[in-house]
C-alpha cells in the first residue's frame, strides 16, 4: 500500500501520510517520563519571586468578589495574583525607546511571558475551569493592548510545553509576541483564504469546519468550538480547535465562549496527556491581523505535539512526514477523551 | 540594542538575529557528548551484514584499479565495496507498480540510504578524501538514474547526523528521496529565482555568491565551491556551500570539481565538529529539477547545525530565532578550520 501525500488546506505545504507503515499510540508512550523536577524558590514564576521578573504588565488580583486588573509599577509587585504577564527577560523583540526612529530590519515589538497560576504544574490538562478562563481572557487582554499600537503587525500568542518542546522554565506559562510584519504562515493563509473567499463567497475556513465537524477527523465539540485533527497535520495527533461562528481574531470573544474555548482546551488537552503520557507539546494561535482580514480569516488555535524529529528531508525541502494518520489520530484521542 | 529581523534571499522566510542577546559558541558545546555505541554485529551497514537490507540499487566495488558500478541482485550481495546504496526499508516514497495508474495523491517515488563507507564511523568530518569522492559520484550516480524516470519531479539528497538530529542508525550514511512534486521550499526559491534572473539578467545565486565571497559571512573557498554563513540563516552556525561557476545541478559536475566538493566539504564539517565537539547537524542539497530550471538556479547544498529546538512561535509562525548572528558563525567557523 502506497503513503498518501496531502496537500494543506490553504498552505502550499505537503506532508506524507504514513498510510503504509503508521504507527499506533503505544508507539510514542515514553514509559519513563518523569515530572519535571521543581524547586519553587528558585521559579521566577511561582509566588513570591515576583521580583525575579520585570514589572508585570498586567495582573489578575482576587480582589474580593471582583477579578481587578493591574499593572505592578517599577517600585510594586502584586503578589496574590491569579494570573500574571510579564516582559521577557530573553526578548526577541523589543519595544522601541521613546523618540527612536523606527527601522524595518529591526525586531521592535514586545515579548511577553504569561504566567498560567500561581500554582507552579497548573498545566491547561489538569487546571481549574476557573483558572484557564483567566488564561483566556489573559490572552485577549494582553492581544488588545499589543494590538493597538501602531508598529505591531501581527500578535502571536503560543505556549510550550516540557523541555523537549522548548520550555526552558516547567511552570505552567504562555508566551505572547508582538511584531513588526505579518509572518510568513499567517500571511500566506490570509492570502489563500481571501481568493478562496473570493471565489466561493463563503469563509475557507467555515467552509474547513463544516467539513471535518461531520467526518472521521472529528474529535469533540461544544456550543461554540469543534475540536479535530487537521487533513494535513504535520505532526502526528495534531489537532486544531476552531470556533463555530465566524471571528477572524480572539477580541470579539464572549464571555460564554471564553468558558467555552477553556473548556474544549482543556477536554483535549487532557486527553492527549491521558493517551500519550503527558508528552511535549507546543500550541499556538492563528488569527487575523486586522478588522478588514477578519471578513475572511478564521482563527483558530493549532496544537503540535512534539513526537518525532524534523531532520534533513524537512529542512532543506519544507516537505513533512507524518507516521499517524490523522484520522487515526482523531480515533485515538476521541477515545482518550471519552473515557475519561 | 535591538535585534535585527532579516529576510532569507529568495525566500518570504523572516529570522531574529539575536544581535542583542547573542550566544558565543562554548555556550551550545556539550561537554559529555559520548560517541554513540556501536554493535557492528547488528548494524545494517556494516560489512558482512548486507542481507539485512534489500539488494543495492548501486555498489561501488573496488575492483582491482577501477572502481566498478554494479548491483546487487536478490540472489546476491556484494561485500567488498566502496559505498553501497539500497533502498529503505522504512521508505516513505515507493516506486509504483507494474501497470499501476499514477495517482496525484499517492506518495510514488523512491527512499534509498547511501550507506558512505564500509567503516562504520567514517563520516564526512574525518573521512578519507578519496572515500568522500565516492561519496558524492555516489549522489550522482542516483540523481542521474532517479531524475530519469517519468514519475520523479525532484530528487532531494539530505544527511543526518547523530540521533538528535534525526539519524537513527550511527553508520555514516546519506538519504535519497524521490518524489512526485516539486518540494515546497525548492519551489518558492525557483519563482524567486526566475522572478529576479528575468529582471536583472543575472542567476540570482551568482549575486549572492559574489558578495558573500568577500564579506563577513565568508567562510572559505577551493577552486571551485565557496562555503559562507547565510546571511538570514535559520539555524546557530548554519552555512551554506556552492559551486564558483554557475551550474543547476550535481548532473554537470565535472571529476575536479567532486573532489573541490568532497574537499571543502570535509573541511567544514571537520572545522564545525572541533568548534562544537561533533554537534548533530543536517544537510540538503538544493538543485534545479530540470534543464530549464538550471538557467536560472544554482545548486548548493545547505547545512544546519542542530543545536535549538523550534517551538511554538516557529512552528505557528513560519518565523525563527537564530541567537548566533551569521558573522560571528563565520568567524568562528573560519578560525576553527584556519586552527586545524
Amino acid at each position: 500500500m502506497l503513503n498518501e501525500l496531502r496537500k494543506d488546506y490553504l498552505l502550499n505545504r505537503w506532508v506524507v501520510i504514513a498510510t503504509h507503515r503508521k504507527r499506533r499510540p503505544t508507539d510514542f508512550v515514553k514509559k519513563d517520563a518523569v515530572a519535571e523536577s521543581v524547586d519553587k524558590s528558585s521559579c521566577p514564576f511561582c509566588p513570591g519571586n515576583e521580583r525575579m521578573t520585570p514589572p508585570a504588565v498586567l495582573v489578575y488580583l482576587r480582589d474580593e468578589e471582583t477579578v481587578a486588573k493591574k499593572r505592578d509599577t517599577d517600585g510594586v509587585r502584586h503578589t496574590d495574583w491569579l494570573i500574571r504577564c510579564v516582559p521577557n527577560l530573553f526578548s526577541a523583540f523589543s519595544p522601541p525607546k521613546n523618540g527612536e526612529e523606527l527601522e524595518s530590519d529591526k525586531a521592535i515589538g514586545h515579548h511577553e511571558v504569561l504566567v498560567e497560576s500561581p500554582n507552579h504544574a497548573e498545566h491547561p490538562s489538569v487546571a481549574r475551569a476557573s483558572q484557564l478562563v483567566h488564561v483566556v481572557n489573559g490572552y485577549v487582554d494582553r492581544l488588545r493592548e499589543l494590538s493597538s499600537k501602531p508598529y505591531v503587525k501581527y500578535v502571536s500568542i503560543f505556549r510550550n510545553h516540557r523541555l523537549e518542546a522548548g520550555a526552558s522554565l516547567s511552570h505552567a506559562h504562555s508566551q505572547i509576541i508582538a511584531m513588526p510584519i505579518i509572518p510568513t504562515i499567517v500571511n500566506e493563509e490570509l492570502m489563500a483564504s481571501r481568493k478562496l473567499s473570493k471565489e466561493h463567497g463563503e469563509c475557507a475556513f467555515c467552509d474547513i469546519l463544516r467539513r471535518e465537524k461531520r467526518g472521521p477527523r472529528f474529535i469533540c465539540e461544544n456550543q461554540d468550538f469543534v475540536a479535530f485533527a487537521s487533513w494535513a497535520g504535520i505532526n502526528p495527533f495534531e489537532f486544531w480547535i476552531m470556533p463555530k461562528n465566524h471571528q477572524g481574531t480572539l477580541l470579539t470573544l464572549k464571555s460564554k465562549a471564553v468558558e467555552g474555548l477553556a473548556e474544549i482546551l482543556k477536554t483535549c488537552l487532557s486527553g492527549l496527556k491521558s493517551l500519550l503520557n503527558d508528552p511535549p507539546y507546543n500550541y499556538g494561535f492563528h488569527i487575523a491581523p486586522d478588522e478588514e482580514t477578519s471578513k475572511f480569516y478564521h482563527w483558530h488555535l493549532e496544537v503540535y505535539p512534539k513526537l518525532s524529529t524534523w531532520a534533513g528531508f524537512e529542512k532543506s525541502t519544507g516537505m513533512y512526514m507524518n507516521v499517524v494518520p490523522p484520522e487515526d489520530a482523531a480515533q485515538s484521542l476521541k477515545g482518550a477523551i471519552d473515557g475519561q
